[in-house]
């Protein structure tokens, strides 16, 4: 089969001639409907520092937001049967770990990552835990399906590491449109708050959040969002601020921008350190800030199903390109361009 | 009546002879047991720049951690007779604000502050509003009412803005053993943890947080407090932290003591900014941070009466000094000396 | 001013004249727009057995749902000015027993009610304490205001004492279809949930409930509403079963269409004991049943004024009739008649 | 190995000779130190209505409560090795369920139970899903670990759904005192109650019960349990109450005693429907009843771990009896004597 993978330690891919793998007795064969790129990818391909780092093997396969139908199955799974289209959690948890054992397996103590420390998706075919194989929805297109695994990372942003039940009705601000800024935006309409505000410096992906629902847009090199969410909110502030940027400085004025005891989830991954307030900002606010990192197993891919399948949240507008597995370096360049949503890669085409 | 009051806008406090105060309508006359000395007293005799810039009128009584017994109650309190004898909360709220309306009148928009904004208890008499006066329980000794209002700051943070369902059980880390770390510890105990650990570079301090039930001392000038958390928990890193310090770099290591999926609960206040690893110790961990201030009123003070008059925690080893009004300066001393856990003005004698 | 009244302890009522009330100090007077007819007033022109039993003096002026302008403020009162538009939280609390002090008020033990321990709202003018006026947001029509009140109820019963975090994306009963059925409906669609399946014997009412917004109408004396559930939930269940008919077996079946793990909120009032199969039912299936009165305060009025104010809801298509004082009969008539949602008193016409 | 076995779908039992099993894949082989007997052992030796409808082979070892030492593993288990000491979880999931999806495996839509729908242990060796052994901590003595998973049982009860929040500072009922209830009073006590008011019949229970820590003991054939209760809370009833009888007057009792906002969580379980005043006892007053059932995998077998291994819990009082194997019939005249805690059958002596 055909599949993208690292060859060495340094910048670049090459579209590779291997063979198909064979799955594991817990494992399943799963042949990619579609893979779509993340930003993991594009550090993976650059090979930057992060990528030097946390990689430990090449040759790998990279790309881990990925759909498709399930080819074969190993001896011990018994509740999927050749057939099943599927997308996969990409967080392989050990499943005996403190943490698993008390139901939080997305923070493994030993987690590893598809695509990033085993072979992914960017091929023709992709081998997964039958664990992580979650049968996709009556309803779901094939191409949404492949980013579900991104959608559910703004699904469990928005319910939070609580239960959401700080949407419904109140101010929510989303700092940061890329795709899952995007996407959160539309979950928090769907959840039933008062208002979004969407804050992003990026004119396209601006319009994009208001496509999906924003009610309120904010370019941050054009005014000052603390400002401007305060005016827009009679002072209270947002009761709920979603951080996707990464960005220290808008993290920063996230927490400026929260109510007295508001939340402030956590998902853009800051690549310095990050320089707050505490005193102001969140302890006399009594203010609450949380780390949000993948999917709930499942109960987050659950959430995302219902909200796809019953049309109350549609993602497909996210979904701006579309190539075949050769173009590679075409889908890669798109999704660096700041002038996409998600991309995605076809190997059937 | 004679009340130690401040004067000018300047270090220093004079003890006055003033008329006893009248209570409003929603008010109570409170003759003065005992009123302990905090942190923020500290700061008012000195007359540092916070003090320069949050008090607007002098002269001021101040003084808030107080209990004593009604004398007079004006012509709205029904539910109150002169003789009970009551705790005050110090957080004076307006009651129709949004915050106040939602069951957070302790992080009211339009907060007021006993001995801050109000004259306060460093003297014969006060006058505090009727709500904010706790009717303290039997078998809760005079004196140890009066510290009650910050002994509920430390029942407050234990139990955090959720339930303190994550202390019964676990291993939890108390940063900081002034005197509302010392109850903390205490707290920790009577909920239940697997183990407290303390940490607090002051021996006398340390000492204390023994005495109230620490499992583990930890001298931070003398061990990586970081390294021997982890170590003494298996790896695993502790599951909550009640940050007392206000040490930005002490705020820096909680994150980076505390277990995946873990609670820290800030109460200290750093007076500089923070600099934090959010990547690796917040976001990758869906770590919670939680700013802590006042108590929520009223539950913490029914759990701070329960746990006082049940004999599940006793706080008496905190009270080290008790000194008479005259003796103010002698008081201030105590307080600021490290020595001491907490200090008592008893106006009485 | 004109006032209708119980005058006697038998059925019947009278419009009388009477003199308009003074609010006492922490009170206001308020000039009814409009007061809408509650089951409790029909029990009470009735004077049925729980009338007799609960009210404690005639003459009353009965009526407790109802919205108006401030014409009067009592002394104490400093947050409200004549000519402020607002509705009436019903619930009359201490604010000074346990429950209140722990922030729920709408449970007090020393509970009164509007209209049934106070002189009510079928009149003029009516006088309510200063703290249970809510100013009702800008963009709510005056009759909707009228109806805030119970629709508060349908509001308080769909988010359930936790925080309603288990309606969106699951499948949820609505077991009653009167105006609080109808209301939750409307709720429940706007918080997000996969399907709303609403249960209702009355054809007139089972047509509102879809007009609110109900997926699946089902009519339990066609139907077994067990079976229906299961089957439209692929054997399942639902999520949560919101109780507003108050019928002994529609609460039994409840339970038995409850998912495993689910959730029951009660606010239907049996008039007599409920034989329940607790071991299959919710032991094994780990169920929760839940009361639910009143409205929390004031957490569910901020709830109902932003789904009223943003247009999530609309609940002006559940009012359905509209009479003059002195039209009462006729109103009373039109409540008890089977064939409508909410009849409104409107005393200016 | 010798097993004791229904062999036939009526009274009775034989101690027989059988070899030993081989652990599947995902299994493990365990040599069993302990085994308590359970109620439902006793319905199985006695053949009740229950046993009939609910078991579906004979012959079939039976017994669930058990510890021992691994001796051999299957292919598919790499955790676990050979030596370890491990107690059982006897619902064995699916994993692949909504409900086991959403981290409820202990009551999961396929569930099957050792010892009830696969051989038990009762026995030399059992074989238990590699999933299901729990490796129990040291510090735990094997015999105490024989009787973790009814101990778990009342963990899990005294936490509730939710996170046992409840607890601490509060008034807290424990109805029947079993075993279970024996075991609550003292998780409760860990736990920072206020009080523990504990109700049983049976004088030999309540001493144990009162061994275990209850400050409140009630015969209910003596006082009413709801006045007394009532009484030792200035009539405000207890904050939570743990159903351990099943009895239906005491359930109804139950919610008579619970304060408003109170929580019920049920376990025992009744053999016939149970009636109860809703409107007055759990509508008005906003109280929540609970099903409870298994314990949750896995935080409550940390949650027990933690309790057991630091001393905070001794429920070695409660192992009362101690027989070979041979002696069978005489562990289950104590069980069902009423005068006896639990009782163990150790095969190796």
């Amino acid at each position: 089969m055909r599949a993208l993978r690292k060859v060495g330690r340094e910048a670049g891919a090459e579209l590779v001639e291997i063979p198909i793998p064979a799955p594991g007795d817990d494992e399943v064969l799963v042949q990619v409907h579609g893979a779509s790129i993340c930003g993991t990818d594009l550090h993976m391909l650059e090979w930057n520092e992060w990528a030097d780092k946390r990689i430990e093997r090449v040759p790998l396969t990279f790309g881990h937001e990925v759909a498709g139908s399930v080819r074969a199955v190993g001896d011990e799974v018994h509740h999927l049967r050749p057939g099943a289209f599927v997308a996969a959690e990409t967080h392989i948890a050990c499943g005996h770990c403190a943490t698993c054992q008390t139901g939080r397996a997305h923070i493994c103590e030993n987690l590893r990552i598809l695509g990033v420390d085993t072979d992914g998706a960017f091929a023709e075919y992709v081998v997964v835990p039958a664990r992580n194989a979650w049968v996709v929805g009556e309803g779901i297109d094939p191409d949404v399906a492949s980013i579900m695994e991104p959608f559910g990372n703004a699904v469990h942003a928005t319910f939070g590491t609580g239960g959401g039940e700080d949407i419904a009705t109140n101010s929510v601000a989303v700092i940061g449109c890329g795709p899952i800024g995007m996407f959160a935006v539309a979950v928090v309409r769907a959840l039933g708050a008062f208002e979004v505000i969407a804050i992003e410096p990026n004119a396209y992906r601006r319009e994009k959040a208001a496509e999906m629902g924003a009610d309120v847009l904010l370019d941050p090199t054009e005014v000052d969002p603390v400002e401007a969410v305060l005016a827009q909110t009679s002072g209270g502030g947002v009761e709920v601020v979603l951080e996707m940027s990464g960005n220290p400085r808008a993290i920063e004025q996230g927490t400026q921008m929260l109510a007295r005891g508001g939340r402030m989830s956590l998902l853009g991954l800051p690549d310095s350190t990050v320089t707050l307030d505490l005193t102001d900002q969140v302890i006399f606010k009594e203010a609450r800030l949380q780390g949000i990192t993948g999917r709930e197993m499942f109960r987050t891919w659950q959430q995302t199903t219902t909200l796809l399948s019953t049309g109350r949240v549609d993602i497909s507008p996210v979904i701006t390109h579309r190539f075949g597995l050769d173009q590679w370096a075409d889908a890669f360049e798109a999704t660096a361009s700041g002038g996409s949503g998600k991309v995605i890669l076809v190997p059937g085409g």
